[in-house]
């Protein structure tokens, strides 16, 4: 049978796979990146994981990367993995000389939308737009059925759209972008600010310690019915939906999906809120047309969007 | 010699062309569009203003229609155009009845970015945003050497992205869209909020009476040096700059182009405010590649894009 190998490069861990045509994962490995170990341990770390899945099967055709990072497409070369503290790291080379297969490489955003389109909740949708909420806010584009990249690569960077021009100041240095006001470092900044003006019991049971709250203790306090805990994720999730709807009023797309740690962790919380405001924010015109659901491979979104896209190239070398 | 008929319906005028393979006007007529006498009477003055321009020529091949509505693209019904004040009017079967000659129509935003690519300033550019300021705002996607219309045809709806999120109530009822901050309109109702707040006497003096006070006044006297009237452009042009960043870090395109009456009328004043707002804006590594220029073709955008698009489905009949 034939088989691809796909990894998903994250800032704590690597998720390896043996991936199927139809998306099904063989034999998976996770291990954690600990970029602290500097590159090439990590790359060995790469290489071990993927050696470590393909160990008992035939020959896999090739490698699909996904990184959290800005790269340069046609050379495969990561340009800048703030995560990983990576600079100008040729991934692609290394892996190729290690397994002698092709690699194919792309920002796992990016392949997170591709793998939803082929495999998950994006199935059949011509148009759409994926959001992932993790620690940061991050997106990618299916446009027309395809990936769409952008002029230089770099479309879908959906956490930095403005939201709020009075906003805080975000990672990136300008004020009121979404990734400032409803990322999972913004909801951990926003409950640390909450207990330390003596408030936020919920949220500080759901843990230990102020050290502690971060996004996952505030979806545990809300999911448990804290009110300060809700009121938090649902000022996130209206941020979320303002976002939203400039972008269904720009690009008009048939769904948005919705992925990431932190709306898979909280679900409902986060995307009610959201569509609410999305939906009041939209153009009138197009509101009955807004669609937004959770993202359906959840951890797996970028793994399998890694293995569509070698799918696809593989396939384009056949119709070449 | 082969020839289209284009004709760019507006709220105020109606302007047709005779218009070969090249973009090249070979004979053009302008006439008021009056929508108080009706869609019937309308719909005539657009057959004649079309006669008037090909009677001393050939036969031409097709008609390409730009009309500031909201249509449903596949049957060429005027779902919604509000300056006309029309619902439901079948205005492609009208006139391909009237010529017996192939109709082909869409958003006049749409066309003016598609003229301008294909005509005008973004030529040979690969993906590019054209944005207008005029009496709205409104905007037009070309993605891959195409028109992007989105799932539903409503794709460049530029005019309502947020930019403030408590900004003021735009005409589509949702608070702090580009278009209630940045359009013509706009810049009128600041400077009438100026005007009788005892102020703007610069701005007064570029027009008979606050009745006169519009967008037109206000650019009148910045030009002329009003600190005022500056200062209001330099409001507009920041809030434009703001969606413009949103945009830039959302889609990645090679370049913005600015068309319609206000930008075109008031060119540096509106557009170096957007461009320092947006450069600043911009998430940092995509800064570098962001270009902001203005539209080529001015009233003519719309037009020419009528007519690229009349052309370009020709081409798709002898290919198939």
């Amino acid at each position: 049978m034939d088989r691809v190998l796909a990894v998903d490069l994250g800032g704590t861990k690597i998720y390896s796979a043996l991936v199927g045509r139809s998306g099904e994962i063989i034999c998976e490995n996770k291990c954690l990146t600990r970029p602290e170990d500097g590159v090439d341990a990590v790359i060995d770390r790469i290489a071990n994981s993927l050696k470590c899945v393909c160990s008992a099967c035939e020959r896999p055709l090739g490698i699909g990367v996904a990184v959290p990072a800005y790269i340069d497409s046609e050379k495969g070369v990561i340009l800048f993995a703030p995560n990983l503290k990576w600079r100008d790291v040729d991934l692609k080379r290394a892996l190729e000389e290690a397994f002698n297969l092709p690699v194919w490489m792309d920002n796992d955003a990016n392949l997170a939308a591709l793998g939803e389109h082929r495999y998950g909740a994006g199935r059949g949708y011509r148009d759409l737009v994926y959001i992932t909420v993790s620690t940061g806010v991050g997106g990618g584009l299916i446009l027309n059925d395809q990936l769409y990249r952008g002029a230089f690569g770099g479309a879908g960077e959906f956490g930095h759209m403005i939201v709020d021009a009075h906003g805080p100041i975000c990672s990136c240095g300008n004020e009121g972008c979404l990734e400032g006001l409803a990322s999972g470092c913004a909801i951990m900044r926003d409950a640390r600010d909450l207990v330390r003006s003596g408030r936020g019991k919920g949220i500080l049971a759901a843990t230990e310690g102020i050290e502690g709250v971060d996004a996952c203790a505030v979806g545990k306090a809300a999911l448990e019915g804290d009110p300060e805990a809700k009121e938090i994720l649902i000022a996130a999730g209206r941020h979320l939906g303002r976002a939203i709807a400039s972008v269904a009023n720009l690009l008009n797309p048939e769904l948005f999906i919705i992925g990431g740690g932190v709306a898979c962790g909280v679900g409902e919380l986060l995307l009610e809120p959201a569509y609410d405001e999305a939906y009041r924010r939209t153009y009138p015109p197009y509101r009955e047309q807004l669609k937004i659901i959770p993202a359906a491979l959840k951890g797996r979104s970028g793994l399998l969007g890694a293995a569509a896209y070698a799918w696809d190239q593989l396939q384009q070398e056949i119709d070449r």
